[in-house]
């Protein structure tokens, strides 16, 4: 065990972080940092301070910081400018977070000179990793304590046993068993994993779901809205420019409202195993389509192919923690260079659990051109004799190659 | 103008085409050799029959063909082995009918010893590229007469003139404006382009869709349906084992009633325009996030991301007409390699647009392991205290990184 | 044919292009102008000059441009930061210089407010292409008049007599069957295609080379060099700094002498053929290995690799004339935001046909660390016991797999 | 530490796996089989069974096995097929020999009943990963042992006190210091690494080199050979069929002799770090540039491009150690089917380090046409106008954009 401290936790003010926090002031006898996040994962934070308190952390060793418009505008968005898909699905809600707390984690102990930190995701997910690759990117000496790989309160009697015994309060839900889920939100998404979900052939119970409701109890009238976008981000929805964060905060009250953005899938951990997980992700699912489309109006072919093409591996990067790696970020270059052309607007229907692209267009940036395009006669626009010298030159290999074949029999 | 002989004509019975028999018959003085495909397009072909010989075709030189089961085993299905959508969205249902079209308008080209082929697509469309790339690659020294681009018919009224100069019969929907779409359709999909289409930021009209009722007009009460994959393939709906084109008939079916499979979007030819299209693919959407679901449980994470990075590759092919390319057949090789172990159930639900994935198994090809998955104590399945080493390693570089720019100050 | 005002040739002043001015004026009745580049071929240009005028060309219709500096720096080494080869083996000599021709011609164009430009190369090879892309990239709707795609002097013995015909004067060489090898040169490489090579299998002759001696005829004494580099460009040679063309004319000045840099492949043309070409390429050779020596120890390995993945499709985008394209600036801006830490210096011994890298560092970036690459004691700074974990996480997918397998027996 | 029964050693004989031997009987009080193998590196193999005898093993517990011809045969030549060098250099000859060592070790230990293997590689290195992934996807519950992660003997002083207390016999070599370098050697390769050459600024010492002479020293007269491949595969040197390792061994001599295949180079561990690294490569360097000239008239271009995109990733693979990775055998499932007409012949002229490739044929898969490629007048076999309709529709899309662009000024 190494010599401890300082270290800033990432402190959510719940059961488990708090028997955490006790846990790291009696194993490493250290001066504990905490540090509680919003996010937007629609819980109030001011709880965090008072538990903190309570814990004996001086009151500048507690950190409450509200990262919404930073999360949304420098991570968020920057993803979604990749049409980025984890596994042709997820939309990485949970990965995408755990760079910027990472980061202000590192920013906090810089500030008040620690020396460690601490997380308190377990030792069989992908957030471990999240967290601790931004911790050492960011910060390559700092000393890591992720308590579920250290100690042995590895059930959740254990676990409330500790709570118990060292005085930390439990909640009554904790004493009736907890959540049936693992749960995790930010204004992305909010995931479900575990227990109930163990096995992949059953269907999820509706009473899980807490964004959205269901597509059956969506309302049976459709809503169309409009998504302008500047440089592949949103800017404004209807006509209203807002912030990034309160844009995505919209998208997901739409969404919720429609029954969209619900996903059950079975998918493949960084650290070698399946896992199925259930998540909502109402804007999300609005903001990735509507991107797609005004993309589709506004961006090269062999752009949106080379982008299509590196995609999933931008995907994994996250997925896999490496946002603060060099080579997310020189991806990062080459798609922010390919959205200077995407502005414009795209219509969308929204109707329990649909997404429905109806219309699409960009004053300033449409590569879309009706006078080459149309069926009917185009003036000249275009000359369909071209097309023969295109394939029979793009047919050139294969004629060859079948031609020497035939002369030898 | 080249000297042919002996033409086989790709011929519908329609309008156009009878208009380019005609047309054949007349420019280049030749023999014509109709060939009418069933693809599960849902149009009789028997009047194509009669029509050919009112054109004076010999009985022997009509051939009539109902390559469904051809069409869904060996191209729908190979190609959904991949997941293989374009741009993100199109499910290809245009691009994967063309090279059977092209190779049996070959065999029947070998067998009547013709010398020519001739088709109806247009010089600025994707289909010509991918009938002629087939007809090269297997008959390197074929002529290929492209009446679209050699005539000078090119608007509706020279081509209704054409026809009623020459006694080709005009239906009453032709002589009203014909359809407002150009429409293409099989056992995979129906498009629509053109025309009212042209412009992208328009809605297009409810009373467009063919095949699908909208959202709003299917059923209130959704429904499931258990599909079975053997190596990749779909093979029994509801423990009912059918022929591939049965199945694929039988999920349009369901697909259609649950207003499942529209979509509208722009995307870009291989000729180097945009073009918008709408397309109604009910069976093929639903068969796309059946597929996904039973590999997400039995194949390899780094199987399924190496399938991911080449599928938008691969996509373009088909898009682009190289069905018959040696390039393609390679990655058919390593896609259908990869299928061996894709075996298993998915449930899924059904209801007013959306393919809801709730259950997913495979009895005998499962990689899914919930004593290692578990959220509870796993008895030592899975030891956490890897994840420390596995994240320091793979820290390292970027740890080396930072410490390096640190002590350079 | 269209009509033209006013065209911009490519002019070398040479019998070819000489025969197109005349054919130009004939034919299309239009003011020529022309333009001479030196990229470093090793010509002088002013004769280009008198001949231009002998044909009536108005003195300021002749532009004779140094662009020696503007190829090497804004062309060569952007292209050499990505470590750029066409399959496998071709270091892209001319296709790199296409781009800036056809840019220059573009500009001529606009200045001398021309409608037209035109060129030398024929219907069946890369330059075409090259040229012809840019022009259309760079002024979408200027005309292209591609003599050797239009006229009928497709033999030598047409174009002398069209030449005698003209009294366009005829060089001896030329009268005695011209070279042997259709040839480019410019900084980068000369190229040698046709002719005595069309047969792969026959070795070239020794008498072709032009640029370097051979192995066999190189000095006996190797020589050592010092190559340093700054953001992944070469700035000096042995701790002499000079601008790009300069350093990029010293190495091959070095390579020349030390038979390094020639080149015997069969290559696969855009147009669907493949062809044989013989390069001599010896800056360029040298340079890569340089360049990938310097980014060995400045490069993270994921970078690196990403790099690497990419290399072959910007190749290809050079190759087959994309450089102005929209997809290869959007690589560019990968590339060289990657290349911000490539600072150092590489040492090369030459001798008789190899380049050998004997040492490498960079004081500001590297990322080389003795005190954990050391098979000594390390002191701590790499843990062994951290590859424990590492290994057995990125095995347990497989494990997962054997086991799975195992118990199913 | 596990309980161990029986463990299966990878023993050289030496002195590090000698102690290795001792301390596994001492630390674990198991059975050990040893396990040496002929991958010709070119060491008698004899004394290693009489050291084993020596430390009590039993004779049916020791094996000694040629594996020489399966190595090549069934790694080095599928690997080769792929054209594979990771980060555009090293040759991957200690990565391909090790799946092998790890699937004959396991096979060992089915046969004898052992749960356990060892092997002698660093916990600093790649060799531990490919030995362990290896050991894992073969036989998943296999206890693995990695004595240097294991024990305290990391110096060298450590380890020959270990040795002398235990009586291990110590060559005089080793009391001297041993040899400056850490070697590993196989058929493919001899490999440098460590001490003298942690400096990756200086030279490596002429000295180090054991299987090459210098270009300086090799012959003043070049040699001509001629290599036969089938479906990819070397078969034949100047006529003479052999086995596959026996060919390799020909190549090996052929290059040693003249000075090819010495590389110096600065590679990323799969582990994290860079690390400096020398190799002499003398067959493989001349395998691998006769593979890509067979290559070059045999391959279609976009098969030939699409490997060219894979190999990096399939080169990192093999470097990283997951040859027994299903991700592996769909990419060589790929690959595999693309060499089918790899078949014909490459001569090479050998001379002072340069491998140069002087003519390449293949008489029953050659795709180079001369009717089509000439510069001379080609009768029509190629129709130059076609050029113009490629290169129309290939600009289209950049036409289009700068058109749209020019419009809104």
């Amino acid at each position: 065990m190494s010599d401890v401290n300082k270290v800033v936790l990432a402190y959510s003010g719940g059961l488990d972080t708090s028997v955490i926090l006790k846990w790291l002031q009696d194993t490493y006898q250290c001066e504990v940092v905490t540090f509680t996040a919003d996010l937007g994962q629609g819980e109030e934070l001011e709880p965090a301070r008072a538990k903190a308190l309570q814990f004996g952390i001086q009151p500048e060793n507690i950190f409450i910081d509200d990262l919404r418009e930073e999360f949304v505008r420098d991570f968020v968005f920057p993803m979604f400018r990749a049409n980025t898909i984890y596994e042709g699905e997820y939309l990485l809600g949970t990965s995408i977070a755990r760079p910027l707390i990472a980061k202000r984690q590192i920013e906090i102990a810089r500030a008040t000179g620690a020396d460690a930190v601490s997380h308190g995701a377990t030792g069989k997910g992908n957030d471990q990793v999240r967290f601790e690759l931004g911790y050492y990117a960011l910060m390559p000496g700092v000393k890591v304590i992720a308590p579920w790989r250290e100690w042995d309160l590895l059930s959740r009697e254990k676990l409330l046993a500790y709570a118990e015994k060292h005085g930390i309060p439990i909640e009554m839900k904790h004493k009736q068993g907890g959540s049936p889920y693992s749960m995790d939100a930010n204004l992305l998404h909010i995931s479900f994993e575990g227990r109930h979900l163990e096995n992949p052939a059953a269907e999820a119970e509706e009473s899980m779901w807490r964004w959205t409701v269901s597509p059956e109890a969506a309302p049976d009238a459709a809503e169309y809205i409009d998504l302008e976008f500047e440089q592949g981000d949103l800017v404004a929805i209807d006509g209203k420019r807002m912030k990034a964060h309160e844009l995505l905060a919209r998208l997901n009250e739409l969404g919720g409202k429609h029954g969209i953005g619900r996903l059950d899938l079975v998918e493949n951990r960084y650290v070698g195993m399946k896992s199925r997980g259930c998540y909502e992700t109402p804007g999300g699912t609005i903001l990735l389509r509507a991107h797609r489309a005004i993309e589709s109006i506004t961006l090269d072919r062999e752009v949106a192919h080379l982008k299509d093409d590196l995609m999933p591996r931008y995907a994994s990067m996250i997925y896999n923690g490496y946002w603060w790696s060099p080579e997310r970020r020189a991806i990062q270059a080459l798609i922010d260079h390919t959205q200077q052309t995407v502005n414009g607007w795209v219509r969308l229907k929204l109707y329990k659990g649909n997404v429905i692209v109806t219309g699409r267009d960009s004053k300033t940036d449409s590569l879309f051109d009706p006078t080459i395009a149309t069926f009917e006669d185009d003036a000249g626009a275009y000359n369909q004799k071209d097309a023969h010298g295109f394939i029979r030159l793009n047919a050139l290999r294969m004629r060859i190659a079948a031609n020497a074949k035939a002369k030898r029999g």
